[in-house]
Parts: structure tokens; sequence; C-alpha cells
């Protein structure tokens, strides 16, 4: 194998005391959730917010001094952007970072505020990284690959290495499969560490990229993912065989286990999860009869998700758990109505948190009106309560799809 | 003074092994919004989600084996509850938790989850009160005082046994402040072990219970506050003259600041603070020349926010930071216009997230129209230049309040 558990003990050597030693804790209720007994691996408090600080640095640290004075370039739109302005920045090693112009400014932002230099180029990733190649080459920059590169998969492995110091009897580690870099460096560490220890991967099922490699398939990759820091189409060709060989299964995860999972890290655990941190417990969710009784240590391997998108995934939550819901009601269009409606709802203990009128429907009649409210319930059968009691005042209420009325 | 370090350590003890011994961390992102360089204390991640389970488990421990038996009674529709009700189940004793009738069903729920009886009684926190220790006097119950009792405090001082053991050379610790046993034992624990140590309560401003005993005033208490965790309208009888002796100032919180800082919290650090959690933060906000270049420690002392309110937080400061903002649009009422608009914005790369259409306004000509349109931008200059072209087009843009058409 081209890594060795040695080049990882390495690399610890390498990034100590420059990347955090993050913590690993038990997750009582996830374990409760999940039937498994979970052990989370905090990467989301690494000063970039995801493991990727420990690849990042373990490369830049190996460069010569002439290659450090000439400078390194990137091409990431995400993570790995973020690790590599961070930590050229603090070796003082000039960086360019290569972004699709499609790029959220946040993250553009971002990754200036490091003292990268930004270059906007190309349409898609495909298109940034030959422009990323090309610049290089032109101004004698040294490439840093997010996973295709032995001294970036030996940094990631460094996070096996303290789990297994953490918890030595650990069963399995599921672990979030982009490029590979995470799970190949975690699994020749762990498994070198303890052979018996299984590595399971969690790949989004919209980027089955190692899912096809490893079974001759052909699925189709792409579409739009909360997972969007594994939604990698070319498997690295470092990692494969490694993979192919370490790991004994990948788990797909769909998008709503992806979303249940980062509301799980967030409502139970109190953590931050981006889609692809949340992998490994989406895919326990996916099968949890695999996992059940047995000791499992999860990476959460970034935190780096839009405040907004995680509104979003919140509030969804909550209309999946029936704790938002709403009713169209038709309504004699009249003065007072609105406040009738509004103090039932109150009696009834239902929380409004919108209301909205429609007079132009066809199947209203002139002197109708159509109110669609949204309330806060106290659970499922409440809002069933709710929606009988409107029944029985004459409302007529229909549910309507809440998440429609809020997008 | 009523409780030493000795009791401290005694606590440390009791409670090793059956409470989390949660990290403490770097923070860089926090400490460059405040100037300060801030290590956290994660207590979010105790399996109750606040340090509360340090005192609670302290007090069940040293009950004598018959009233172990008859079993113990709180009031509390937050944290108190739940970690009362988790470790008298780990104990076997039996729990009673006393709460108003208005406690959310996800508090009663979760308080019920882990075995606890609960009883809901009381329109006050006042109310409740008496009917606990009026069912305990009738039961025989041993009832827990949330702060008012020295073994209660003796275990939130655990925390700064810890915390001073993991970064010894602390200036300041700023600490947030209700009843006050968090920052009586934390202050006992921490001028023991290093007398230089400066300590900072951070009460809400709606409820200065301690700033008015201190200052001999007479503020007004009340107010719906984002940190209900301390909005606490008798001092402790213990605390007080401790935080007298031992606090060199409090500073007043108000809603916008804990805003900011449950904000802060979630989307730089990536962990959940509730309000309360954050208010020792929020003080380093309101007062950020007085941190300024010290090394401080800050209690994230609980993670129990609701998931909608959290939601709201959050795009409230999406909109503080102008990243959402709202325009009303004149339009002429006829098909296509609305087409036009929206590939409009499109070009500006702005994310349509609402429309609108108001046709009743008196001002609108017969064959007009209002439309609100409210979009994501990349910050406020890409807001300024969407406003500009929108004027250019004819469109008559007004700016408009999002947060008040989100709600």
């Amino acid at each position: 194998m081209s890594i060795t558990v040695a080049d990882i003990e390495a690399a610890r050597r390498t990034i100590a005391g420059q990347v955090l030693r993050t913590p690993m804790l038990p997750a009582p209720k996830l374990s409760a959730l999940t039937t498994a007994e979970i052990y989370v691996k905090y990467e989301n408090l690494q000063v970039t917010n995801s493991f990727k600080d420990r690849g990042a640095l373990n490369k830049l640290a190996s460069l010569s001094a002439s290659e450090r004075e000439r400078g390194v370039i990137a091409m990431s739109a995400g993570n790995h952007a973020q690790a590599i302005a961070y930590h050229a920045a603090r070796l003082g090693i000039p960086a360019t970072i290569v972004m699709p112009v499609t790029t959220p400014f946040v993250k553009v932002e971002a990754t200036q505020a490091h003292g990268a230099e930004v270059v906007l180029e190309g349409e898609t990733v495909a298109e940034a990284q030959l422009r990323a190649e090309t610049i290089g080459r032109e101004r004698g920059l040294t490439f840093v690959h997010p996973y295709d590169d032995p001294l970036v998969i030996a940094g990631q492995g460094t996070i096996a290495l303290e789990m297994l110091e953490d918890a030595p009897d650990l069963d399995a580690l599921v672990v979030p499969i982009g490029g590979g870099g995470l799970i190949a460096g975690t699994a020749i560490a762990a498994r070198a560490r303890k052979p018996a220890i299984e590595i399971v991967g969690a790949e989004a099922a919209l980027y089955p990229s190692f899912w096809n490699a490893l079974h001759g398939e052909n699925r189709a990759l792409g579409g739009a993912t909360l997972a969007e820091g594994i939604a990698v189409k070319n498997v690295g060709v470092l990692a494969l065989p490694i993979v192919r060989q370490l790991v004994s299964e990948i788990i797909l995860v769909d998008e709503a286990h992806l979303e249940r999972a980062v509301n799980a890290y967030l409502t139970l655990q109190k953590t931050m999860a981006e889609g692809a941190g949340a992998a490994g417990l989406a895919a326990m969710l996916v099968e949890p009869e695999k996992f059940r009784d047995r000791k499992i240590g999860l990476i959460l391997c970034g935190g780096n998700i839009d405040a907004r998108i995680l509104a979003s995934v919140m509030v969804r939550e909550l209309e999946r758990e029936s704790r938002i819901v709403s009713f169209r009601l038709t309504i004699p269009d009249q003065p007072g109505v609105l406040g009738q409606i509004a103090t039932r709802l109150g009696q009834l203990g239902a929380n409004i948190l919108g209301v909205e009128h429609r007079r132009l429907f066809l199947d209203v009649p002139a002197k109708g009106a159509k109110l669609d409210v949204t309330v806060e319930t106290r659970d499922r059968a409440h809002g069933e309560h709710i929606f009988k009691v409107l029944t029985d005042d004459g409302f007529r209420p229909v549910w309507i799809d809440t998440a429609t009325m809020m997008e």
C-alpha cells in the first residue's frame, strides 16, 4: 500500500500543536436515536471548522524552502480552500485558490480573509480545476490536491489515531466518503492499530462514485445535495485501492437522511454539522440494524453549512414532526372572523406563526374568503385536535403543505 | 464563606465518571470577533445539554438511603428539571418535577422521557414553586433547589477547577448569572486556585436582580427574554454574599446582544448555545474594551434552545447583515412583468426567497400593483446595486423590513 501507518504517525508529529486535537465524546441521545453506542469526533471545532486542516498542513509543512517561497495553488469552493488559505498564511506561504465563478460570496470572502488570493474562473469545478493547473504551471506554484496526495491522506489519518487512543474499544468507524482522502487515511490508521475494527463508508446517493467503482456499476452522478462537501464525481486514484482493501461496505445516504442527520446533530447533540459532516450518522439512520448495540465512532468532519439552509432544514423537520402545521379555512368575509379564529387558536394552545387571506380563489363565494393559517403545535395529536375543533366550528379546514408556504 | 474550595473538590470526586469532563477549546473566530483570546468550556455537551448535571448529581449523591427511597422533588421548566430527572433515574431515586402549566410540551416530554413524574401546576414559576414545596412536604420528598443549596453550588464550581487545569493562564471568567449558583461556585473555585483571576457576571438586562442587589437599585424585572434560563427575579441567598465578595462586575446584556452571541456561537463556532448559555459572550460584545487582548474563559453553560427560535435568530441575523433584503416594487398589473423582474434578479445574482403581489393598496392605480420581493444577496453592497438597477428599470423600489414579512 502506498501509505502506511508510519506515514500517519509522522504526520501526527508534523501537525502537533498546530491543529486541534479535537474532543471525542459519547453522544447518548444519538445513541438512543440509532440504538448503537455512538462516540463523536468533533472535527467541526478545528479553526476552519473541518478536518481539512490536517491534510493541508501536513502537505504544506513538507514543501522545500523554494517551493514555499513560490507558493501553492488549490482548487476548491469549500473546506479545502479555507484550510490551505489559513495554514499557508500561518506558515508565510503565498496561496492562490481557484474557485468556480458561481461560488457564494461568503465562501470567497472567508478564504480571502485568511489572506489567500482568490481567482474566480470556470463555470464548473472541472473547468476551475483545469484553470488551477494551468495557473500553477505558469507561475511555478505547487498544486495541493484536496484528496489525491499521500501527504494529505496521511494527515487525515491522524484522526483515527486520536479516536482509538480515546476509545480503544470502538467496533467500527463510519466515515464520510467523497474523494476518499478521509476514509483512506483513517482506514489505514485504524486497521493498523486495531485489525478487527470495521470501516464503513457513507457516500451521498446522488454521487455514488466509490459505490460504482467497487460494485462495477454505472449509477448516475449529479444533482443538488446537502452534502456538497462529498459530491465528488471522480474517485481518488490513491484512495480507491485502499478503500477496496480496508472498507467493508459503502452505505448510500439519500437527501432525506442527510437532512435528518444534520438536524439530529443540531437538536440532540447541540452541534452544527454540514451535510457531508453528518453523512456518517445518516448512514446509521439508513441501516440501523447493522449498527445495533455496537460501539461506533463517527467523524463529524465539517460544520460549514449556510445559515439560511440550516434554518430551512430545522423548519422542515418541525413540519415533518407536525410541530408546524397549516390549514386552509373557508370563512365568511366579514369583520371579526379573524379575531374569532385567532381567539379559538389561542384557547387551544396553538401558537400562530402566519395568517394569509386569499379572496381570489374561484371556489370562494363573492362574500367569502380563504384563510391560510400556520400554527405551532405541541405534537401531531395536538394538531389533529385543533383541526377537529375548527371543523366543528364550521371553518371547513383543509391540511396544506407548510413547506410550500414558507419557501 | 459558607462554601469552600474543599467542598468543590469533594464534589468533583463525587461526580467523577458520572458527568462529562467537558472539553475547553480555543475559539479563534470568537476571539477575532471580540479582540480577546477566548476559550470556551462546552457544558452544552453534557447529557442533558447543560451544566446543571453537576450540581444536581452532587446533591442527589448526598442523600441518605431513606431520603433516596422516598424520592426528590424539584420545580423547573428548564435545564434543572432534566438534570434532576436524568440523574435521579440513573441512581434509582424517584423524581417529581413541578412545572408551570404553560411549559411547552417538548420540555414536559423531555423530562418524562428520563422517567420523572411531571406535575403541571401553577400559572407562574412562583405558583409552581409553592406547589412543589407543598407536594414535597405532603409526600416527604427532598426538595432540590436549582441554585440556593451549598451542594448544588459546589457541584457547579467543579467547572472552574477543570477550566484552570486546562488553561492556567486565564485572566478572567465571564459567567452567566441567574440565581447565582453557577457564578458562586465557579468564583470560589477559580479564586482559590488563582487569586488574581477576575470573575465577571453576565446578567440579562430584563432581569437585573443581582445588579439591583449589588448596586442598591430597583430596576424593573420582567419581559420575554431569549435567556429564559437566567430570567430569575430572586437572587440566591447563598450566592449573594459570594458574588459581592468575589465578582468584580456585572454586565447587563440586552436582547440584541444575546441574539448576536447565540448566532456567533452557531455560525462561527459551530455549536448551539441557548440564550443563557451565550450570555457570557454577549457581555463581551457589550463591553469589548474591557476584554481586549486578555485571555478569557467562557462557560457555554447550556444548549437547550427551541429549534424554531434558533431558526428565527439565524434569519434575523442574515437580515441584519443585509444578506436577506426586501423591496416593494410598483409594477403595471399586466402579464409578463413578474417574469421580467425575476429574470433581472437572476441576472444580478440575487436568489429569490419570496414574492408577494399586493393589489389592494390605495396608492396603487387600478391597473397597477405592488410587488414585495425578498431576495438573498451576497452582501450589503450587492443589495444596494440590485436596488439601483430596479430603480433604473422604473420599478420604483422601496426598502421594506424583511423580519416583518417573514414572521
